[in-house]
């Protein structure tokens, strides 16, 4: 079996947790070198897996003849030019969310890779979720008939710092974009229109860096079903991750996960454990099998099941929103594209 | 102990459930007259109960003097004019919901209310439920701090004939009015804003009568909470009624009741009961709950707690609901009183 | 409609109990005389459900002509008697648990009962509880296929007095021996053998007096069904009571009911609401539905689901225990009978 | 950082899983010899993890003066003989249950590890299941006060075929082991005596090869606590692993896991998903986690957390389970050693 050669394009939380999986559990790709400005960071994890380049600058691995395909995991604002790059040398691409606060510069992104011919496939890593992929699965199988009502419960268990709120491009583009990508991923069809209630109740801080820490979104789309997320950046007894939805023909949604199933009965009341605390805990096996399908793709010249458009739209539902709660009505996702 | 003396107008489907609550478990209460202008139902239901005095004219229970209060449970379009009478011959008064559809009509009847100094309890069952006593007794204890965040599941297992739409006043009216209350005494604070995104999925008839039968409703509170309810008109699963809220201290939400708890496990995966498919069989306890707290609260010349004001405030967010659906926008519950 | 007129010997809890449920909720029956040696307590109730007449003298109610039928209420050692003059005075008969600790005792009334051709109903309510309704059906429906293993949990919320435990007959007679009915009623085959392993845990003074607050039982059925009951006088958390069987195609179990369905997360985990913790709340639909069933068995000349049979062989099973127990060897129940 | 060498003996079904871990996840350990019979087999595992020697005979590795500890996961019957000469050679051991057949094979084998002073570690995988690590720590912390009632579920989704029954020494000793380890670990006391129930339900097969497959096992512990286990070759909704105990308190269970958990609601019930069906996905994290303490022991120089006496007593316990099912009587577990 000929492997394919892999280069990552970060090595923070992220970058470090795909080269682990794919040094560990992908016998058919091989992570042949590692970029990162922090150059000891990389060092590390590369003697960790044996990977024999390390460099600061990305640019190695673009230029690197012997790679097939790069993870640009990476800040955000690096990742429109690094795909733009890596497309023009004929990388296959796999690159974090959001691809770009901008839909122009997503947009010409997107452009390149058409233009190449190369795979892009996003990380929305929650897609390969065990649950999640249950509920879309049954919803494909007709189980819930014509879908009526999409119901995302998604709340974080604490707030990020103000300093990254600046940055991120706010709640909906940095935390609601996943519950974005959930919604259209679950529901298959397109958010027409999105409408927010939202405020600042966790973190005054938030607040002044011009953000919502608290939310709720009304999504109507295309085929007529009607959605509802809520968000709070802060659940002070865990990561809170549901999802239901409902139809002419019945009803499924998936709760939280938690680290053991265990009841406890005292004078006190029945008690349980909370849900596992932590993104990298509870979706660990979800981004294992996200970088399986990336690397399986790669190697076997197979579609990528989250795409180009996957990454623009959630984008563009994120703009539409904070259209939305700046002007106090509901705001079409067209709006927010360029006429 | 004397007994209070009751008469009951209206002995449809609702009006026989507080009869035989009364008749069988209410030592405190005697019903001594019925009036429908169905007067066989009426002397069907006198005999089962031993109920003395049967009438078609609902009058001659406003005039009989050894009656201290009545329970009005015809049809919504005479409710308000019913109260006014009572209240001027200084009947206690437990009404049915909605008091009226129209704001101006409520407060003329509420007016009467005050000046006579009756008690008017009005019929928001559910507040009686034990799963959602509970959910309301621990916001108040502060179990979950600060409010932020309330969500309301509310589907009926099928709709109501086209012809009752027609003249219920809508789903709002007719049916989220159950969850606004719900929305109001869970949050302990008043609604401010609503906004409707609805669409008319279960029955075309429904649409054709100027209805819809699904929807998402976002509600602003004034203490700033946000709030959201779904509806549905058919659930085929059954009876569908969950409350979630959340705060800055936690969470705590209710499910639905089934008749029985068991878990069968075949080949085929794990089984367990639908909810409770009926109303009747749901509510039943919380009806007999509501119907002694008011004549409790008779007999002893206690509060009622849930009154005039309720009645009002509901049917006011309902109007503004349809506002909001109507004109695309969200729709400040002011909006909808006269200036 | 003729309704059949009912005399109630023994007044205490769940006399009580019976004559409120047929005074409120059977029309087809009457209670028209109570008895109890305390006669303060019968005239109480008594007035409060308009029963017409009172005696201290059960011979009163076995002596009056317009009965019908007799609910033996009175304690476990006047039970035989008074079966035995009602059927000789041709009363239809509802008689609580245990019948007696004897078995020629039980087994003479149930002769005189058969002499007499009237209807013994023996008062065990949990058949009646929906849950275990539901297994039984389920068992019955062949769901489970072939029976292997039947499993019972049974605990109760406190010991009862020390003193009790020397006239009750033991832990095996007065509490096990609802399970030694459950387990009968859906396995649907008579128990062979028993196998006690026991010792004294919650209180050493029940230890003193001669019998055990804690017994796992082992029981083999004559269709080679293997059953488990695991017994504690004393679950701090309330009122346990849980049946799961096992089968060649499936397993069905039942939970306990608790009061209220929420579920309240917080920084220190999921916690819900407890069982419910006294019988009389857990049974109280049970105990309305078993006499529901004697009241129209009687009056509508039908058989009743649970007779002196089930009186007989449960009380075997018991004696059987508490020989296992003794003799530190499985017992047949064939045993404890007289050769 | 220095690896400790390891030789895995026998690359079945579970050596694979040993050696994936040890290769994939351990980075203190590495694999440098494989063994098995079936050369083939070991050549194929050992190019997947790049091992690089391979052999026949499971001496090569024993003799090889590189290996620190060995891994025993060939068939029963060799484990006492590997385990005297690893021990001999001053290999540490981790090694498959059951140890042996026979309690002075065992006792032999013990003696030399205790006179060579090498670890031996016994793979009672289960007790690194997060659910019953769990529970065992709820007990050791206090949490269900003094333990009264141990309650073990384990039954298996098919009964092995009828040749492995008997050379296994039958289902006490081959699949109740596991649950007789799990006893011991969760109460923290000794087994003084067994009593069976058990008959031949799945599989008419299984008795002519002289085993039962469905069993009732009671325990008595030293401690006080009573226990039981309930047995099955073949739960048709996959496999059934539950635990709980119960005491002066409170009490705490834990469940099955499943691969998701989804609720469907339809018109004909509530459904959600079987259990994992099979062992290697129920444990798969239990088995890791097992192997890593063992490789880290042998690291670092510490105690192992499952030793020989574990192995010892738990093969004791089957044999008195064994003699109890022969001669229809309780046995306690000093009967079955030689006096």
């Amino acid at each position: 079996m000929k492997k394919i050669k892999i280069g990552v394009i970060g090595t923070g939380r992220i970058g470090k947790v795909h080269t682990e999986t794919i040094a560990q559990n992908i016998p058919e790709a091989q992570i042949v070198a590692l970029a990162d400005i922090n150059k000891s960071s990389a060092k590390e994890l590369a003697s960790r897996f044996s990977v024999k380049s390390v460099t600061e600058d990305y640019r190695d691995i673009i230029n690197n003849q012997e790679i097939d395909a790069v993870l640009i995991c990476s800040p955000t604002d690096t990742h429109a030019r690094i795909i733009i790059e890596a497309a023009k040398a004929g990388k296959h691409i796999f690159c974090e969310k959001p691809v770009d606060l901008d839909l122009n510069t997503i947009q010409n992104a997107l452009d390149a890779v058409e233009k190449s011919g190369v795979k892009l496939m996003v990380g929305f890593n929650r897609r390969f979720d065990s649950n999640f992929k249950k509920i879309k699965q049954m919803v494909v199988e007709g189980k819930i008939g014509e879908p009526h009502i999409l119901k995302i419960t998604s709340r974080d268990p604490a707030p990020p710092p103000p300093e990254y709120v600046a940055v991120s491009g706010g709640m909906f583009l940095d935390m609601t974009i996943h519950d974005f990508d959930m919604a259209r991923y679950i529901v298959g069809s397109e958010v027409e229109e999105v409408y927010v209630a939202a405020g600042v109740m966790v973190d005054e801080k938030i607040g002044k860096a011009g953000d919502v820490d608290t939310a709720i979104l009304t999504l109507k789309f295309e085929n007529g079903t009607l959605g509802v997320i809520d968000n709070s950046r802060q659940a002070v007894y865990g990561y809170d991750q549901r999802v239901e939805i409902f139809g002419s023909e019945g009803m499924v949604k998936v709760d939280n996960n938690a680290p053991d199933n265990h009841d406890y009965y005292s004078r006190d009341g029945v008690h349980s454990s909370l849900p596992l605390n932590f993104f990298m805990d509870r979706y660990i096996e979800a981004y294992a099998s996200e970088i399986k399908e990336f690397c399986h793709a790669v190697a076997e010249d197979l579609h990528v099941s989250v795409g180009g458009k996957d990454g623009l739209l959630s984008v563009a539902i994120g703009l539409a929103a904070k259209k939305s709660l700046k002007l106090k009505r509901p705001v079409k996702v067209s709006e927010v594209f360029d006429k």
